[in-house]
């Protein structure tokens, strides 16, 4: 039986991927249930999940159901050696983490402004004009706040964003980035220049040899239409 | 000096209040900073809380800044004896505190579908859309899963969200339901029938002795149009 259970959808990376991530790079022995069993996500939360899971990402640990994409990182940070080991250093990795989750709602809500019912199609006007702010003022708000981070802290020299190594927070912070890359290449691409530490943050993580084999193998879905991070032309001016 | 500094906007609610309510109910010597010091806030952002910070509320615990309103009442609560002592129930209400925040994310989404930079005047066409599909499919949904989990656990007695006593997630709850009770008094009384065990939780919070005097106390903000809940007709149909 193996240690973990992790439950998302399988078509997607979406808010999933910030799990499995934290569970490569720790070498942690877990299935990745949808990958296995698509139909079994859905019963799942009406069933073995329940009533503990609102949503998708949920991670089973034996006895423990655990919902709620940071609050499943933080617990596997902690017990594997990707969260600072002092107290003030897990607050910050927790709230830097649950900073970038609001991020991704954000991201999210670039295509979906109004509603998550309907397809994109359907609300493009608004999204428009939701990614023109996204792109404009909230992107360059988050990301920059990630660069003050690294600057800051003398003891990690700029390496790290909390504490004096690697955390589920830079394991986060990668995976923004990914997702920024593919959906909004060009406006991203407009501050990277300001960005120099948080870039190189990204390199390092994607250079961690269990992440870089993750990446290259099919257990990593490709980012697509269907995710949080999409790449729509008109939304990326 | 006190024990405690809380940082946030001194006119509203907003998500500070989840924070006050933990620190009211635990009966916590702490300083309400934004309420002495309306100046300091924006200040202390750029400033004692950086880098920290990239929004408030935030909670300093002697030389710990602690950002993100969920990440400070589980410190709080974790504390002070408003958390369930086992794992599992710890972690059950990290996860329903984290949901809630969505909730609350969605809620502000109602009013400001488009941009936190405009006024709400600027944004009505798409916020009534938004607040459609709020009002209709979110809210039911999420006030449903609360509802689930109170008549799920049989050693609380449909009494705790999670654990077997009262925990800063339950004092989340109640807060979510005055302020949906503030916003969208129409379409929340059309489902509170179906939502017998949380209403009874809001009820039982509400008579708390140290939560009743905060409320019936100048230190209880009233709700307003500026915070994160507020009341516009036109989106309570």
């Amino acid at each position: 039986m193996p240690r973990y259970e992790l439950f998302y959808w399988p078509e997607i990376q979406g808010r999933g991927e910030f799990v499995r991530l934290v569970l490569e790079d720790a070498g942690l022995d877990y299935v990745d249930i949808g990958r296995k069993d698509p139909d079994r996500i859905e019963a799942a939360l009406e069933g073995e999940l329940a009533p503990w899971a609102f949503a998708v990402p949920v991670l089973r640990a034996g006895d423990l159901v655990i919902p709620q994409t940071v609050a499943i990182t933080r617990y596997l940070g902690e017990r594997h050696g990707l969260a600072p080991a002092d107290e003030a250093g897990r607050l910050h990795a927790h709230a830097i983490a649950l900073t970038i989750a609001d991020l991704v709602n954000e991201v999210h809500d670039t295509h979906h402004p109004i509603s998550v019912m309907d397809v994109y199609e359907k609300q493009r006007e608004a999204a428009a004009q939701r990614a023109r702010v996204f792109r404009e003022v909230r992107m360059p708000m988050f990301l920059g706040y990630l660069e003050r981070l690294l600057g800051h802290d003398r003891t990690s020299d700029g390496r790290f964003l909390a504490g004096d190594r690697v955390s589920y927070a830079d394991l986060a912070a990668f995976q923004v980035i990914e997702g920024l890359r593919y959906a909004f290449p060009r406006a991203l691409a407009r501050i990277a220049g300001d960005l120099p530490k948080l870039m190189a943050l990204r390199d390092r993580i994607a250079e961690r040899p269990r992440i870089a084999s993750y990446l290259a193998s099919p257990r990593r879905l490709p980012f697509n239409q269907s995710g949080i991070f999409r790449h729509y032309p008109e939304l990326d001016r």
